[in-house]
């Protein structure tokens, strides 16, 4: 794991730069012109001078960091779920999976998530979009976990449990509820999706009597 | 459930009309010319005369027997998962899923249906929209019926299993994988999927000896 979130988001960029104190302000800026973009322009007209012009950077500032589409779409994308989507610690897995699906369903409803979920959903070839969603992917389930690491130091799931796979089952019915069967969204639902996602894993652990 | 699947598709329509021997070919025609337009026109603009016009039929005989979008949109998708999406018998639930799932991801591929669900996941707040996809949902369930009433006779599965469930647990990850993530879609990956689906029900059934 990393210890610094900024540098999820320019691993395979080498060295971070150094942005001094705007940085943050800079970052937010960006990520904010890449949603707008990406609302506006869908994936295909995608200019990255417009988002550096959006940001009120320079172009070749943007390139150097971001040297394409996907990088900087995921690093987006990435940066507004870390905003909003929190990291809790209520104290069992089953309470954080919970609380993370229950943000999940409220980002459903911001048009910045929607214009990136719709992205995804144009079942674009593009392997931009194909290369943006799966960094995307990678870095949030890298960014979920210490929520898992927790639910392991506590005996609640063992060491070698396929992480991705949970946030898999628990997110994708919650995906597909949401879009394609439209049928409510309840507490219950989200209650019975976390235990069914989690059933697996806590069956692999020797039950306590 | 119904036995006569064209049933389904005008089951809110008042009583069937008689179509003569033409009648699959021209609700193949409605069909195809209702994910045509879809694909070229999306839902905004979508239109039930050019729909008409396309599949060689008039307006009033459209209108007749789908009164709006939602009706004729969800009749389409329908009736094109009826023909690539199978109804196997294979023998366990297990299986029969697996099959299932297996020729969901060669929909995906289709032009047709990801017209379909890139207008699903345009996330459209349009109620015409969000009325297509719940009744296209719910035949799709209740056409699965006869699988699962199988899995109840051969006592896999207790007979208050909410099949709705299982399949959104099925669905919902292989969905998420391919659109989202767009992870690799593995045979191993569709067992492990199924497995999950079916442990929270299967678990309910008083476990042989």
């Amino acid at each position: 794991m990393r210890e610094n979130p900024e540098e999820l988001a320019v691993a395979d960029e080498g060295p971070r730069r150094r942005m001094g104190g705007r940085s943050a302000r800079v970052l937010d800026a960006v990520a904010n012109a890449v949603l707008e973009e990406l609302g506006e322009s869908g994936i295909e007209e995608f200019s990255i001078p417009r988002v550096a012009a959006r940001a009120g950077v320079s172009s070749s500032s943007v390139y150097r960091r971001w040297p394409n589409k996907a990088t900087l779409i995921a690093f987006a994308g990435d940066r507004m779920a870390r905003e909003t989507i929190p990291f809790p610690d209520l104290g069992s897995l089953r309470q954080d999976l919970l609380r993370v699906l229950q943000e999940v369903v409220e980002t459903f409803r911001d048009p910045k998530s929607r214009a990136l979920i719709a992205m995804a959903f144009s079942g674009s070839d593009s392997p931009d979009v194909q290369r943006a969603q799966t960094t995307y992917w990678q870095m949030r389930v890298q960014e979920q976990q210490p929520m898992f690491d927790r639910a392991i130091a506590r005996g609640e799931i063992s060491p070698d449990t396929d992480t991705g796979a949970i946030i898999e089952r628990a997110a994708g019915p919650l995906y597909f509820r949401f879009f394609i069967s439209r049928l409510a969204i309840t507490q219950a639902f989200l209650e019975q999706l976390v235990d069914a996602a989690l059933a697996p894993v806590l069956a692999q652990k020797p039950r306590r009597r």
